[in-house]
């Protein structure tokens, strides 16, 4: 990526109580990890919770898809990258990828896309983002779309004789 | 559905941990409960902990995919129903659906799809089902052929301009 893109990250260390009984952190804790990142993004683009209490502001989850590419065990040290795929008038199109920060392989152990939506909470509804965020989530994006295509963005979920991609070959441990 | 057809169903509470900012269930902890649920039809394809210790077996999860609906607070109870949409020697392609059961409307609070792999943990490598397990998955797999189709599988993640399918218009709180 050009060196002038530093893009959004969170670290996280995979707890004791993520971890299933494979000794592999549950497929649904790597989604608590994404989730927490997303919440970095979410106050990067200037509505964290103040702001977001202030103005009656929130962001929901509409859709989330997850790939699972390699296990991680207790202890793990974690950073999720983040970037803005794509955005309209109140919803942010996101993908994150998760690494082991010991690997240096800088392949992910999974990688996660989102659509979130910007809610007014007195309805609850939609609503467009304000323009103060609205001028951060662009500038995000502007850079964002410098980066080469997202490599685990846009997939259906099928078998390989039934869907557009396969599934991968490793996944986590499931529970 | 045809009434000979019960599927397989987790019946859960949303804990106060799984509660974010916004008084709802954490998009996180929708994943939590899913995968609880498909701990249950794991054990119901003869994949209990004690065969998968003996025969050192495993289900890892390949992918997953996520719509949530509506939000759900503290202490509301859910069910979640299951079926087999797909499966191959060692994948099983499930849909899940998770209904807030004072809700009488019979309309989703959210659902998925993932994709699971049968793991010889010895490896760690994707091996064909055990013949009993292949006989169970193939007997779910038919009864769940005669169901209506899946509303939420098959989907793309994108905004309504560039995807196939556009995303729901409520979702869950995020964080």
């Amino acid at each position: 990526m050009p060196p002038s893109v530093v893009l959004p990250s969170y670290r996280e260390t995979v707890r004791a109580e993520w971890v299933d009984y494979n000794g592999h952190m549950r497929d649904a804790f790597y989604m608590l990890v994404f989730s927490l990142a997303a919440d970095v993004l979410i106050d990067l683009i200037g509505l964290p919770d103040a702001i977001r209490t202030a103005r009656h502001r929130s962001i929901y989850t509409l859709e989330a898809h997850l790939n699972y590419l390699h296990e991680i065990k207790e202890g793990t040290q974690v950073r999720v990258d983040m970037r803005i795929l794509a955005h309209d008038a109140k919803r942010l199109h996101l993908y994150l990828e998760m690494f082991a920060t010991h690997d240096t392989r800088a392949e992910p152990v999974a990688a996660s896309e989102q659509m979130l939506l910007h809610v007014d909470t007195t309805g609850p509804r939609g609503v467009a983002f304000d323009p103060d965020v609205e001028a951060r989530v662009r500038e995000l994006a502007r850079a964002h779309a410098t980066l080469p295509p997202a490599r685990f963005a846009g997939r259906v979920i099928g078998l390989p004789t039934t869907a557009r991609k396969t599934a991968q070959p490793e996944g986590n441990g499931h529970a």
